[in-house]
């Protein structure tokens, strides 16, 4: 599997031991992590960093010609809000680790000109399907439902 | 004017005098502020906390049945980032303070059924033009240009 994959899945494992949403991210410029973050909802009591929100906030403040030359790596379809994040600052590529238990906003992200990348791994789902299924109130809260 | 667009004025002061983007936002729940907050840019470092997501963040964990029941002030056009938060909480109404200095996700908002009103206040406009014009670099970081 892809390394920066595997990253984003080592922080959504740490979420889990922590006790979290099991969803990590990791941005990736020239071959580089330059972000790492996972959901920290029941952690931080945060409801705005999600993975790809926390990955984002721990690379810090970036040019906008760095954030041109990323790629966001996702082990789950990114949001509403983590997508208008990847618009705002014009990162063109994510790696999505699955769609199949939550559908994002793939579509909007295309439509805008993102490449959008699912690679339907199996570690992804089965961390969200086991959380999903164990804590259906915290998930729902995370997705606004 | 509006008791809610004054405190979001009054954040986005608060924000310009400790050095950062003058931009704040409320939540406002049946008629209560339950979030307040100001772009942190400068001040933590923080390419996520626009005043929109500060005053989510604020709020703290919020029942999806709260967030349909609230509205979103804020004193700048909404960027995508923080109108994917919008959707993703499905807040119903957003009122803008202005969106002449930059007009954010609007259109994507009402498409997606939000009601956004815009009050074209002075106050905001005067407090972006000052800044934009100070400290274009700062400004062009913070919407990634």
């Amino acid at each position: 599997m892809d390394k920066f994959m595997q990253a984003a899945i080592a922080e959504a494992k740490l979420g889990l031991s922590e006790g979290g949403i099991p969803i990590g991210s990791v941005i990736v410029h020239k071959g580089k992590i330059i972000g790492r973050g996972h959901n920290r909802r029941i952690q931080s009591g945060s409801p705005t960093l999600h993975g790809e929100m926390d990955a984002l906030e721990n690379a810090g403040r970036q040019s906008a010609a760095t954030y041109r030359e990323s790629v966001l790596y996702t082990t789950l379809s990114p949001c509403s809000m983590c997508s208008g994040a990847i618009l705002l600052y014009g990162i063109p590529k994510v790696i999505v680790g699955e769609n199949s238990t939550f559908l994002g906003e793939e579509e909007l992200l295309a439509a805008r000109g993102v490449e959008v990348e699912v690679v339907h791994n199996q570690q992804c789902i089965e961390l969200m399907q086991n959380f999903i299924s164990s804590s259906p109130e915290l998930w729902n809260e995370d997705i606004g439902e």
